[in-house]
């Protein structure tokens, strides 16, 4: 690619180290800026450089974001008493987004996995257990991956949170909505019919 | 998505917009870029802000390029007398990325296409024409898509050059490296049955 004009090949090389982005996507995507408007380009810039310099995490919910406490925890409409605990700021945007949660977050900012080294004390752990007994919650909402790390973590803070006399509830496992029974894994089906529901 | 902090609702604003980019890959990009090293973001950034400030069109090839005239046209290893003519970059791009050509190239940006309202005086057509005549081009190859669009452009281009004197080709029909007779559309086929060879 030594015929490209150097600053297409350092924007190309950038590009890459996105995740997602092959050296395929890296070259439309450059071409696309090379074409588009230079006020939507400086916009993108501006955008990108604006979250490194205004985005921290929420000193309540370990969230992102540019406020302290932020928009969630601020939120005078949103039942307190019930905290849902997620493992990433990703996974609470999902949740959001759903629209089926009207209580307040935790984010642990990864889980417990011995085998990367991520013990307890590398999440937001410590401060979970004082929000549940400062804040007077009736319920956390265990919200980590149906992985075996999520469950892992799932599992230890039941096991730290229950004595503190708080009701503790994991999100069900089973068959995503639109999915096929005749191909799904088998732990998914066992568990689908483990959690089964009168009607 | 309200309870996002607005910095970062902004910075998926501006990843949608993107090609190939939708709301989830935007999110993830964005997710991405709030832990990703400030530095690396910061150089991100900037090499959109340098590539929208220095990247010109060469006066010659018409190459996007940040010296006039650009990298290709002034490597005196390059075969003169050869013009390659490409739609668009992304097109030469390609071509110099397959290691196959030494010549020179052209970049009509764009092709006539009545229904959208461009015809020949859109494209660097008139440029094309006075390189011929004055750089002693030998032969033209026409590499425009193998599309409607692509083929009466190239139609278009071979009716104008020939009378100048210059050998015009364009490149092969036929089925891709690693595809399979069984499932190749019809008209391949029979553009690769057509245009067979001597073995």
């Amino acid at each position: 690619m030594s015929s490209l004009a150097r600053p297409v090949e350092e924007l190309i090389r950038c590009l890459v180290r996105l995740p997602g982005i092959g050296e395929k996507s890296a070259t439309r995507l450059a071409l696309h800026m090379l074409r588009a408007p230079q006020h939507e380009m400086e916009a993108l810039a501006g955008a990108i450089l604006a979250v490194k310099r205004k985005i921290r995490l929420c000193s309540r919910c370990f969230n992102f974001t540019d406020e302290d406490p932020c928009r969630i925890c601020c939120d005078p409409k949103r039942e307190s008493g019930v905290l849902c605990v997620v493992e990433e700021p990703g996974d609470l945007m999902a949740l959001e987004g759903s629209g089926h949660y009207r209580g307040q977050y935790h984010v642990l900012h990864g889980v417990i996995s011995p085998l990367d080294g991520v013990g307890p004390d590398d999440l937001r752990i410590a401060e979970l257990t004082q929000r549940v007994e400062r804040e007077g919650v009736r319920e956390v909402i265990l919200a980590t991956n149906p992985s075996v790390e999520g469950e892992a973590t799932a599992m230890y803070l039941a096991k730290l949170l229950k004595p503190l006399g708080v009701r503790v509830t994991r999100i069900a496992y089973g068959l995503p909505v639109g999915a096929d029974v005749q191909y799904a894994d088998h732990v998914t089906l066992g568990k689908a019919l483990e959690n089964r529901r009168d009607l």
